[in-house]
């Protein structure tokens, strides 16, 4: 089992984002130099989170990317889920109704008690991913920081941050 | 995230081992055709199972697979591992450390927060599959039977197994 890395960078964006000065956005450029990532592999994952209402995109040459809804409204389930898809990792094909002499379909009333314990495993992995918010990540990001990711980060946003045109 | 057929396969294929008279034993052909699954794929994963100690293979024309323990000390988590390898699904690849003016790695005394949080999460979807043994399935299985899945399993067994041979 292996989630792609686009879970790593699209959680390291939203969190980044999540930091951006009212009215700021960034490029997929510059969102893809800050992590060190190819712009076009983020720039997929940046669509599916625009899907997911997680990141709102400004389209066109000064425009960029900016969160959708509120640190607080973003769990790591939801991006796990805007990037890798909502199917389980467990996907049921049934191969207790198939190979010799296989049993009518009716005889399969209940469902198949290996998915069932699958699906329960995943259900707890999902409730965990839920807990965690954009906003718990940034505070306990900042409760670990000496002050030089901060610094760095400033000094990011002052290079590359675009400012959202405000409507006239 | 996907998890790969072989985990479906591999789980009912040490579920139906876990039927087999005292001295039985099932050739992979026999696991594969009762599945309705290609036996080259099968194999590959009853060579992860053997290499886990879950099935034990006896070689040459006539052997077979049988459990290598008890129904009881067989879990999910066992069978996810032996098929699917131990590493955790979310690898982190420390893009916190790249991109444009990346601060000296001595800034990342703390591990990421991000992974330590998919981490928690893949730790709670490991216990819940460790929670349930072959021996559980088993017993959920009996209790779901009208008794027409046992009838075709011991049909098939009828045909199908061979017995270990004993040493002299």
């Amino acid at each position: 089992m292996k989630l792609g890395d686009g879970v790593e960078q699209a959680i390291h964006s939203v969190t980044l984002l999540a930091g951006l000065p009212p009215d700021g956005l960034l490029s997929a450029q510059a969102l893809a130099g800050f992590h060190g990532v190819s712009t076009s592999y983020l720039l997929k994952h940046l669509q599916a989170l625009s899907g997911a209402g997680i990141v709102k995109t400004t389209p066109g040459p000064n425009g960029g990317y900016e969160l959708g809804r509120r640190p607080s409204q973003i769990t790591l389930l939801d991006i796990v889920l805007a990037v890798e898809g909502p199917e389980p990792a467990f996907r049921c094909k049934e191969i207790r109704q198939q190979g010799f002499d296989p049993l009518p379909p009716e005889s399969f009333t209940a469902p198949c008690q290996i998915n069932a314990a699958m699906l329960r495993a995943e259900r707890a992995y999902r409730r965990e991913l839920a807990a965690v918010s954009i906003a718990d990540l940034m505070r306990d990001l900042t409760e670990a920081d000496d002050g030089s990711i901060a610094t760095r980060g400033c000094a990011f946003f002052d290079q590359y941050v675009r400012r959202a045109k405000t409507k006239p």
